[in-house]
């Protein structure tokens, strides 16, 4: 029994995942810390779950699968490797395993325990606390086991209080016999079966919200708006959609495929009506990695110099995928638009999200942009080879490769040509900078232009802030990127607070020059002065227009928080010899 | 007698200056403070020279011409309304009107005066030594009037020692004759008749270079660098070419018009050779107003922070000038090459300049910029208006908008596309930006990209370092400026060092976004604290993708002192009330 995930939409509920070929289906819930963990959960007969319990995987899809689903499984093997994702694929493999491990006996653990709620579990998630995780219905005390974890105490720690699952599925070395073996030391007890369904949430507009990966930091639940934690998101240059920044302003839509018509106004009043199939039909698909990152990241940096109105975004409000889709315009080209070089037109974007009023989300970016053929503006339908999950943008979302997150609309339904930028509140009175000295009694957001390309920036996924480190020698870890194209080409890292620098070593797609749509991921490792108590670690980037980071945030601070892009710092203790 | 200048080239000797329609002409001497005092002066017989004394002009063309050069004439009226540049006609007209003036009278002073040489008026440059200034041939003690100026102590001071006449063409509003009559009353001498000629430099390579601007502060003579005084620069959105930076690598080459011949290799070994006439006839003509900014400019910052290997330019490495030409991509069309805008190749170009070995300048840009519409990238033969200055690189030179001045080859002798950038040791081995610790033992200058688009960048022109400000308010001037058309957007002063910062004001030419070449000329006026006695003003300016300057040189540092674009400081003192 193969393994694929997909997520279908309910006319009257809440969202059902299923699962590959299987017709075992579950209701869930959509708290975003919950809701994961009954993914994985096969639902064999009504009211009763069976345990998840994995068993030895190889972390691979078999090529004696007699599903009908092998062309997908050889997609999905290519993007993995694309992503050197073993563990992405693994997690299906995983899946697939479980359903065979429910008739082994020996991975069943017999014996009366007592029942907890999710939200039990939920209070345990400190050492002070005990930190409790589950797997299946399973919960375990590992407190005693964080200090022996392999991978470092900091990364199980992202999981207390909640479901194993999710990290597993990204860190496949624990499939193994001998993990589960360990981990059936520490249980405690078993999740109360009413925890493996959830009512739904009739009269909330986001309870259609899909269910997010229990990793991500919540920086608003409703819309929802989350990121991963740094060291995870600097682990994968590509970003596992699961861990992909969220960043929506509204409920996500549903949006059923076979309905779906996007419209495209061309010149003298003709529309064009696009279904789904007609983009993948009539236009050659193309693909494009590109990072996307939202105005707001790092704002929580700038809010620590004075407050600041907006999410209070960390450092991972930024993430890359491939896009998969077709040129928007060979689109536009189709609705009866020529390139015009000179042209100061704007192509405006609308979604399908709206809010309680019908007032769609929408931006908008310059005709010459839409049209050129450097600019690699995708009319996306896939992400990492797989469909656009539901909170990128499902079926079809807009990608401005080095253009702010928020003009890469999701939920696309709308696309006109106008002389002037899009009416939308996100693009005419949000997502501008201002100096430092304009306040909420002075912003006229009719002065400053539009945030379209970013500024080149960059910060630190590993160590984290206050981690203790070896003495001996230091590995610092990070990302960097800009915007327009312009790749970063050089990464400097200080360890000793921007005093002294060394040059990091990057490592990234090769795209051609001016099209240089990802980040590169970074790594430099360094001696620790002797007798060094703490590290002050810096980065800075410098792009192919040589532009830099500021040196210190104030300077750049602003009323909304955006284009928080000041050298990064992170302050670690060294631990002694 | 209209009085238009024109430079012919002498096969055998120096440079010919010929005024106007009249036969007058004068041997000058190369010296970059000297040789331009002599260009006002007619020389009506030999081995004398009349005293050039202007009398009162208006400042403009009279219509009522009957010379052939009318046409020149209306365009350099029409360029001079542009330029907002009323001097610069004046000067003209004042030339002109000093023929006239030959034969008037009261404007001769008689008596006997002491004869000094220029050396002698030149070590007479400071209050201390006592300020002189030559005029026609006329010597002046003016320290006296330094405090009466109306302009201010600081520009007549940038006359001192050397001719009047440049400033004053700058300066229409001197060509008054109760100017003329104040300037009398200090009269101390005159110049020996011997200095009004000079020889020939036979051997030496720069002997051929044309005469220069006694305002520009030079860096190197041979080959010529040299950079306007800040508060002149910042005075005019079109810098008047004799203001225009210099940087020249190699002698200025002497070029013949009638035999110029631009060699186009197009693709499958054919070569398209065309003469000026050609380029002028075959293509339409286009302007783009476009600064230029060496990659060393603000470099004196930077080695003040640790010596770095280079000219020690001020912050006027920078200016503006509307440039007239034809298209590089329609040249390239027109010698069979089609855009492509996924090539990765490049477009090279080789100057008539050369070393002692016979190597030519060279530089080279990406392809798809070359031909892209939205690039404007010239082949220009007009600056301002007229016909390139031979330092500028006449008659041919490229143009290329948003890039370091380093690729907008001078006498442009020849063009080729290759797989390979530039093999010029300007493309690969110098103009490239490192980390702060890569030093002589370490560079490896194939590491780091060629610098083609520069960061943003601004600089205070006025008031300058060191001055001395009324109290009350005062008044901030300066320029900003970003590479690849990114226009600035914002510029925010500071006058207490960077912790509060107001918005300036900007005025500059209105080009479409993407294409915004030219730089703004901005300005502050703000109210000095009362009790505050120093003011550290500084600048910083923000661009159309919101890249901002780094705050401080040091962490920008490169063993080469190039892209120094951190804030600039200028600390002066404020007037006791």
């Amino acid at each position: 029994m193969g393994g694929a995930y997909g997520l279908r939409r309910s006319e009257t509920g809440p969202c059902l995942l299923q699962l590959g070929g299987a017709a075992a289906m579950l209701l869930i819930r959509t708290t975003a810390r919950s809701c994961w963990a009954l993914q994985g959960v096969p639902r064999v007969a009504a009211g009763a779950c069976t345990p998840w319990i994995p068993t030895h995987t190889h972390g691979t899809w078999s090529g004696s699968s007699h599903s009908g689903r092998s062309s997908w499984r050889r997609r999905a093997t290519a993007v993995g490797a694309l992503l050197g994702l073993g563990s992405a694929l693994a997690y299906g493999g995983h899946c697939r395993q479980t359903a065979q491990a429910e008739s082994s006996p020996q991975d069943t653990v017999l014996g009366p325990f007592p029942l907890y709620t999710r939200e039990e579990v939920g209070r345990h998630r400190s050492p002070e606390q005990r930190v409790w995780v589950t797997h299946g219905r399973e919960v375990f005390d590992i407190t005693d086991f964080l200090d022996l974890h392999p991978g470092g105490r900091s990364k199980i720690l992202l999981a207390a209080g909640g479901a194993l699952e999710p990290f597993w599925a990204l860190y496949a070395v624990h499939n193994q016999a001998h993990v589960r073996d360990l981990l059936r030391e520490y249980k405690v007890g078993e999740l109360h079966p009413e925890e493996l369904t959830a009512p739904a949430a009739a009269d909330d507009p986001y309870a259609g919200d899909p269910p997010r990966h229990p990793a991500l930091h919540v920086n608003s639940l409703k819309p929802f708006n989350a990121e991963p934690p740094g060291e995870l998101l600097g682990e994968h240059f590509l970003t596992p959609p699961e861990l992909f920044f969220k960043r929506n302003h509204l409920p996500v839509p549903h949006v059923d495929p076979d309905a779906y018509c996007l419209k495209v106004e061309g010149p003298g009043g003709r529309t064009l009506s696009l279904s789904l199939q007609d983009l993948q039909r009539r236009f050659p698909k193309h693909e494009v990695t590109a990072t996307l990152q939202c105005a707001g990241n790092r704002r929580s940096e700038m809010s620590r110099v004075r407050p600041v109105r907006g999410l209070d975004w960390g450092i991972s409000a930024i993430s890359t995928a491939r896009w998969g889709g077709v040129w928007l315009r060979d689109v536009l080209a189709d609705a009866g638009f020529a390139e015009e070089p000179e042209s100061q037109r704007h192509v405006c974007f609308e979604g399908l999200d709206q809010d309680l009023t019908g007032t769609a989300y929408g931006a908008s970016i310059p005709f010459y942009q839409a049209m050129s053929a450097r600019a690699d503006v995708l009319l996306a339908y896939e992400m990492n080879g797989a469909a656009l999950p539901r909170d990128h943008g499902f079926p079809l979302r807009v990608v401005v490769p080095g253009t702010v997150g928020a003009r890469n609309v999701k939920w696309l339904g709308r696309i006109w040509v106008s002389a002037e930028e899009s009416p939308s509140h996100w693009q005419r009175n949000d997502y501008k900078g201002f100096s430092p000295g304009v306040d909420w009694d002075t912003v006229d957001y009719t002065t400053a232009p539009a945030i379209q390309e970013l500024p080149v920036t960059s910060a630190i996924t590993d160590p984290p802030p206050g981690a203790t480190v070896a003495s001996g020698e230091v590995t610092v870890k990070g990302y960097a990127w800009s915007g327009g194209g312009r790749g970063v080409v050089r990464v400097d890292v200080s360890l000793d607070g921007g005093h002294t620098w060394q040059v990091a070593e990057m490592q990234g797609e090769q795209q051609p020059p001016g099209q240089v749509w990802a980040w590169k991921l970074w790594q430099l490792t360094a001696p620790v002065p002797p007798g060094t108590t703490e590290l002050d670690i810096v980065c800075k980037a410098v792009d192919a227009s040589y532009n830099v980071q500021p040196d210190t945030v104030g300077p750049i601070w602003n009323l909304r928080g955006v284009l928080s892009h000041a050298w990064h710092h992170v302050r670690v203790t060294v631990a002694e010899e």
